[in-house]
């Protein structure tokens, strides 16, 4: 069942490229870590192939797969990590980009706040930047994962938080890096740039705080 | 009443999108943060329109409004915090231009100093960038308020501290950024980069200092 | 002997002036300081010539030496620091490039565990970045040895610790820098870069930690 | 007496002109802060007009003046700094460019040293980038002198410091920024290079070091 076309395609491979050059050039795709995902229709993404280079993608590196990470006509692997990113689709029907990074700011804060398992950002403007947020005086949490090379351990831990608790908009894993999402690519970008910059409000301020 | 010409709105706009530009590059402007304004002439100012990516400005993305705030010939909605904006050009005649960023460093500065009210600045050379200091031997204060999303309630908290003191030249809001301004954009850049670097200095020493 | 052709002395010299101008644009090459090399053959490498701006190199600032390090068909003088470069193609026969930089931050990792003679990551995902480590679950020791401006010294310092353990993959000088090597450049450039975002996190660790 | 050809003039404005621009772009002179020259002959040197972008200056902004500080066939005002260069040029007759810049690093390292009244760079395999200095295991002593609007005063302050012991190679001034030299454009750029690497080590140590 093909329920989009070449042209969709097209434009969603286009927006994974330029993300990635972008995010290159700002640090946060260290080696060859890092990938990103869009949706395509109701049960097919558009994802990176694994292990390229994020910051000098080209629409080749660019592969189909199904919400359950198989990949779809084609016999490129999609990354080991594209199970997280089926997860957010299923689990946020209305999400249509889903951004993984691994800045500097994100990594230190997840090992930072490993133990805690969780860090909250409160009282800053920047918090509007993410969807449903209407003011600075509001508190978010973002849910920090123990890493692991098994996606589907992963994947079964951050099930289980979800039955808890829905996580807006994005979630740290300990040593690893950022997993954040959006409506569309746009949004998804606002996030992390928002993200980015309240990590490291958060980790300027324990540099001063005493 | 139209008291300027429309070759002083495309100057005004032109270095608008320009000061846009370079201060996302700075990083200075995240998610579609931040607002500048110019005057037009006593009643009249140019203020970018609501939500756009100030990096990515053109001058379709800059409108007129009067000193009240009030749009002018045109449906377009300015930033919420042009009443902020237009508080300035009421206080100060002389002021031309006015900068409102949101940098790490002018967040960061904004949650350390928001107890206390205030930041001192002082023994800096650079302070002889800001008009009318010409010594490195005088003491810059620079007000910090309570941040709020109730314009009106923000621009009367600033209205009491003008009654008691002037500002010269700039404030911080807790946890949002800083608003600067100066007679031209020239004077009010040259004043947002001041403050900038001597912010950074204060964090820094913050971090040093034991 | 020749048993190189003068196409593959090219494509080295191009890869070679490449990394170095990428490197001094991320500072990492402060001054003239700084060498890198490719093997050309079992006894060929290609290295830098001694004092040249590490980020305007061109192919004339690239030299042919021996695994002695011992200039060939050339009066130029190879960097005094290409015994080390030797040494690490005679210990690691794999080895295709090696890559010493001066960066900040391997600067004062150098210094802050000169006196611990080595520094361990753990734990990190991009642990997975360097040849032969799988997960983040590991532990990798990086030795730190003392500065001398007698690369025979240096030189066998480093080999009686080879004598006890491999290096994987690469070693810091106190105050001095970094030498890391890979088969090839691009798996070079990778563990360079896996170093410098590993020894920024502990550093920043450091600095946050108390 | 005119005893340099326009030829030198226009080189060395050259040389001027790029420099700032270099430094500029890496944040060392905020607003219209910092000045540069170089030497024409034994008694001339081509040095910036006051006031002016030290990021955008064109050969119409370099001026000549003598070795006492005097403007030479130009109405033009050199800056009130001029005389500190003045003094170099006098004192080191080797001198063949004078470099003030105004770096935060440079900024922060005069205040945390000022008291101090010196600061020493030691061990660092970088000290090698000074004319002069050979090996890594050598001590330099950068003074940090209080600042001043009176450049008489401060001449005189340094005079004095001169008389004791030679200076290599830069000073600092209190909240104010560095001043360095070399016998020529490239080795005084070496030089500046240098001292911010080292003062930024400097200073990420203080952070870390507990």
């Amino acid at each position: 069942m093909v329920d989009f076309t070449p042209a969709q395609f097209a434009e969603c491979a286009a927006q994974i490229v330029e993300a990635g050059r972008d995010f290159a050039q700002r640090g946060w795709t260290p080696a060859t870590s890092s990938n990103f995902s869009m949706r395509l229709s109701a049960d097919r993404l558009a994802v990176t192939v694994s292990g390229r280079d994020k910051g000098k993608l080209t629409p080749a590196d660019i592969m189909v797969c199904d919400l359950a990470g198989k990949a779809v006509d084609t016999d490129a692997r999609p990354s080991a990590e594209t199970l997280l990113h089926c997860q957010i689709y299923r689990r946020y029907p209305e999400a249509g980009a889903v951004l993984h990074t691994h800045s500097l700011a994100q990594t230190l804060a997840s090992r930072l706040w490993a133990q805690a398992g969780q860090l909250e950002l409160a009282g800053f403007e920047l918090l509007k930047a993410f969807a449903g947020y209407t003011t600075h005086d509001a508190r978010m949490l973002v849910p920090v994962f123990p890493n692991s090379q098994d996606m589907q351990e992963l994947a079964e831990l951050i099930d289980r938080y979800l039955q808890q608790k829905p996580i807006t908009h994005g979630y740290l894993i300990d040593g690893h890096g950022i997993y954040t999402w959006g409506e569309d690519m746009l949004s998804a970008r606002r996030h992390l740039d928002a993200f980015e910059f309240l990590l490291n409000c958060e980790l300027e301020l324990r540099k001063m705080q005493r």
